[in-house]
């Protein structure tokens, strides 16, 4: 197989002037950094014929995070295959890499004793990661394979909760005791076993263990051999407990722009720390759960979830929408008589109803926006209201102006209405849009801090309520005062 | 002065068992790492008395990133009077943290001096950042007051367009020749000034500055002082070109978990380097702008902006979607006649259309974020396309039998009208929710990725787009099919 590895006796056919050594290099990735689709197409083919040497030589070439977006990139029947001709060959780094669905086919393709062995090397915390998904049953059997030391530690991982600090943290951890000095704390360094594969400050704890102060690897570095660590300590680091949720976590890293941060337990000891890597994942999934949240998405929904698990996860959102669009269907019914008599309230209601929901939506979507990034607190609630309210008059009043012209302009001169009726019409559609947008703007921001005040995530049901304020509003307002002052 | 800002001549009076030191601390912040709304509220009342020591002597024991978020929750009048309290004594820190409605305020309060002692002082990419949002003028008054060096490297930044690398990177940065070795870039370091505040990776060039590779810190701490640095290289590192967007670059630094790169020019040579911190806030930043941008919000809506900007960056979606709103009551203007037959069309028609809209902005959003995280790609667009149909099929005829069974005894039992009739009913209603929730799935995936094709940003405007296709085919079909089969 060695000869095969080396791509030499390829080229040996061409004459030397069209040798390009970066060439395939080149159209692996394209300028953004993503896998070509060629490339991917390439492998795809490869894998269909079963040339699963020529597959392994151009992946051996690859980094764990290109091997992962290869996998994502294909469909499930290659995916497996792919894991297949990989085999052991498969760098252990590629698991954590992978979204949920593609990590459930490499899972599934590995037997117990891989599974076991790549668990095994990655840290704690991306094996946690991997570990997470799997069933019961599955956790156990390679937890049973894998050695003793690896195995109490991930088992004390996975005793925190999902998307806590416990969890996303790296359990290695160097810490050195505020008498040593610089010197000792290098010799130390330098014969120590079990290291991070990379850290960026060196903590400082008193003899419990508890945290003192830390001091940056550049600030380390620079220090004579003599001077004593806890003289170079930044006073008052930022400490993270276990039990935090990793959203919290994520706040405290962006706030202070921090690069790593220790871990303590309930007794302030020193038990793990967390990497700003780990937190960019955070920042991500969790802005990408608010985005999907909004439009009524809770679960995994990537591109290699099965169709079925997708269809029921948008199911139960669509069914409380339907319970929204019956209720203004049940509002306009009330007026069908008012309808009967002018035909023309059908055709413009939907307008009013349309344009209080995006209204609606841009309020809600700032408001939630702000909540998480917590600009939006009580202390800025009460401005808030106020600018949404101002805010929402102002269109309110500019579209009511637009469309209640061009209503009774419409109706009057190109429909042949009377026109004192047209120019009725037109005021009554006016006055409907500006108290259904005033109402979508305060309901887009009281309904997600009303949420948010009762614990609730205002990312996930804001929109339902908004739209359904937005809509019954909307209709009853606008059949209502047509009802009043146009019908009977 | 001096006795103001210690703490200890209150502390007297009290009995000493009652002294518990860390008692401010804890009320400044609460147990989620924000300023506690007491605390806020306390200071607004300090600078209403006009107590100016008082709020000096509490805000000197405030990290930057406190203060600026106190800033933030200030109303804007409360905001300059603190900037005038605190003068000079305000950490030039506090400026980046700042989001921009309430940097503005801080910067209109200070003087063109007092601004470039701030800008001074900070890393180029901070400075850069502070400076990018002053008008021409004001500027140039700023650099016009800064040390030479200082001037030279800013306006460099500034040359290279907002949002790039060479925007957001640090043009302090270490870099070592490779046949050095550990003990000669030791003594280089303890010995050399100009150095970044905090820097992660050791980067080895060549004689003419191109990168060879990168040292972890944390791997030459480590390394004996005889050891040349370029045999501890990690080979083939990742670089940064200083013209790619902020977008690529956190691309790169996601994919690869990188904590800092350097950036080079044109020809290759390391004009500086990107930290991972500044990377969380573009992740934050562009994932923010992609949900703003679905609900159609462009521009700045912090609660600090003012009204009439919000407004006014909020009119131009609501104009366009009055467009589709129009659209869609054109449409239903087509069947006048028929409503006027049968009013519980108009009851019932935006019952389709919602759904419709709700499945399409389902099917939109998963697109939006596949595309923007690039799982989405020419080689996955296929298989997702084919996924949304199948969803939608699913859905669609889960909902069409529920409504459709549910109007069928509706119209039949409780409005008494003739069975045949309300059947025939729910069953164009069923039709039409089949046919609209299709192409709603449909318009969900292939105008993002139209738009992206054409190199647009699918975030904003695909909304407006799928949107006009859920109205116009909800009401099209479903009054349509009821023109053809119920009425006439």
């Amino acid at each position: 197989m060695s000869e095969t590895t080396t791509p030499e006796p390829l080229r040996e056919d061409l004459p030397p002037e069209t040798i390009e050594p970066e060439e395939e290099q080149e159209t692996v990735l394209d300028e953004r950094g993503s896998l070509t689709s060629d490339f991917v197409r390439m492998i795809r083919e490869r894998i269909d014929e079963g040339d699963a040497e020529e597959v392994r030589r151009i992946v051996a070439e690859l980094k764990p995070a290109d091997i992962a977006d290869l996998i994502e990139q294909l469909d499930e029947e290659d995916a497996r295959k792919f894991v297949a001709i990989e085999g052991t060959e498969l760098p252990f780094e590629v698991l954590p890499e992978l979204e949920d669905g593609s990590r459930d086919i490499v899972v599934d393709a590995l037997s117990t004793e891989q599974l076991a062995e790549a668990v095994s090397e990655l840290d704690t915390d991306e094996a946690a990661f991997v570990l997470e998904d799997l069933d019961e049953k599955e956790r156990a059997e390679v937890l049973a394979e894998m050695p003793i030391a690896d195995r109490l530690a991930l088992k004390a991982a996975l005793d925190y909760d999902e998307d806590t600090a416990g969890r996303i943290m790296q359990r290695d951890v160097f810490a050195a005791p505020g008498y040593w000095n610089v010197g000792q704390i290098l010799d130390r360094l330098r014969s120590v076993e079990r290291l991070p594969d990379r850290f960026y400050d060196v903590y400082v704890v008193d003899p419990s263990y508890r945290i003192i102060g830390s001091v940056p690897l550049s600030k380390f570095i620079k220090a004579k051999r003599d001077t004593v660590i806890q003289d170079l300590c930044t006073p008052d680091p930022i400490v993270i407990d276990a039990n935090m949720d990793q959203e919290e976590v994520a706040y405290l890293f962006e706030k202070y722009n921090l690069i790593s941060a220790p871990v303590v337990d309930e007794s302030k000891r020193l038990v793990g720390m967390i990497t700003v890597d780990d937190i960019v994942e955070v920042v991500r999934e969790e802005a990408d759960e608010d985005m999907l949240a909004l439009a009524g998405i809770a679960e995994d929904n990537s591109i290699n979830a099965p169709v079925i698990k997708v269809a029921r996860s948008r199911f139960v959102w669509l069914l409380v929408n339907l319970g929204t669009a019956i209720l203004a269907s049940f509002v306009i019914g009330l007026f069908d008589a008012t309808i009967e008599q002018m035909v023309a309230l059908a055709i413009l209601m939907p307008i009013v109803a349309s344009m209080g929901g995006n209204a609606g939506t841009q309020s809600m979507t700032v408001a939630v926006r702000n909540l998480s990034t917590r600009t939006l607190t009580t202390a800025t609630a009460l401005r808030a209201v106020y600018k949404e309210t101002a805010v929402s008059i102002i269109n309110g009043v500019a579209f009511a102006i637009l469309m209640g012209a061009a209503t009774a302009v419409w109706y009057g001169l190109l429909a042949g209405q009377p026109r004192s009726e047209a120019v009725a019409l037109g005021g009554v559609l006016a006055a409907s849009m500006i108290i259904n947008m005033l109402c979508a703007g305060l309901a887009g921001i009281l309904i997600p801090l009303g949420l948010s005040r009762i614990g609730q995530d205002p990312a996930v049901s804001s929109a339902v309520f908004v739209t359904t304020v937005t809509d019954v509003v909307g209709f009853f307002v606008f059949l209502g005062l047509a009802a009043v002052f146009l019908v009977g």
